[in-house]
């Protein structure tokens, strides 16, 4: 497979399920997601606000016309860096099928220009700690872990 | 003084001079910020973005009239977690003069309330790793440190 016929693109509500069951399909995901026939309600009623939202854009990666990869991404207003946006990223996931080849890394990269194109000052993420293998994938591409991600968990 | 007469609300453009006056105000801030009279346009025009948006909120910390401390409240709808909703808190800071007497806690236990009245189900944020003390606050708040947050500069 060659990683050029990838493309990328913003996610329509077809491509809902595929991007469901990839969120699903690993070890942290698995215990908080439901990929079912057919989806429950909730994930439809987000990519709705997703969708409606400017400063919101879901994002495929298609092969063939199949979705093999997707992330989040998001624009965030800030009055901090002298009123500097905000570029951040989340739900990166890749097809197990096609892991190992590039097309994490050309999703991201595709990411990062379309950041800097809308006037972003930096690209922000967190990564659970456990995983090690992505702080690698992601200092690859230039991020660096300067912060301590925290959450307070509300439910 | 007492901590109790310390109120919360949304932020007002009028208040922006004593919140970028507090984001400057700090190690890592005084490196990136510029409070003069008047305040770059940047500030004015992030602050017009976030003001527009349902899911922004800056949020002050006033005492007998005088702002003291701010926080940016943000709603992230998203995919993950059957397409739920997250709140993310950035900017946090409270006046030096007025540190150490539970005002930061205070405001950021109101931003948490506030965020499981509007339905999330996590709040978020990231802190410089160089900010021990800031990590013990959060801690205290009930945060914990799972993630590790990334950036990168596109500036």
């Amino acid at each position: 497979m060659k990683t050029d016929a990838v493309g990328f693109r913003l996610a329509k509500q077809a491509d809902l399920p595929a991007i469901v069951r990839m969120l699903a399909d690993d070890e942290l995901g698995s215990q908080r997601e439901r990929y079912e026939e057919p989806l429950p309600e909730s994930y439809t009623a987000a990519f709705d606000q997703i969708e409606r939202d400017s400063n919101h854009e879901l994002i495929v990666a298609e092969l063939n016309g199949e979705v093999i990869g997707t992330l989040h991404l998001m624009f965030l207003p800030s009055l901090s860096f002298q009123g500097g946006l905000r570029a951040q990223i989340e739900s990166v996931r890749v097809d197990k099928l096609y892991q190992g080849q590039g097309i994490g890394s050309d999703m991201m990269k595709w990411a990062i220009e379309r950041s800097q194109k809308r006037g972003a000052h930096v690209v922000q993420l967190t990564t659970h700690q456990s995983r090690a293998d992505a702080h690698r994938f992601y200092e690859r591409l230039g991020f660096k872990g300067t912060h301590l991600g925290m959450k307070l968990s509300l439910k």
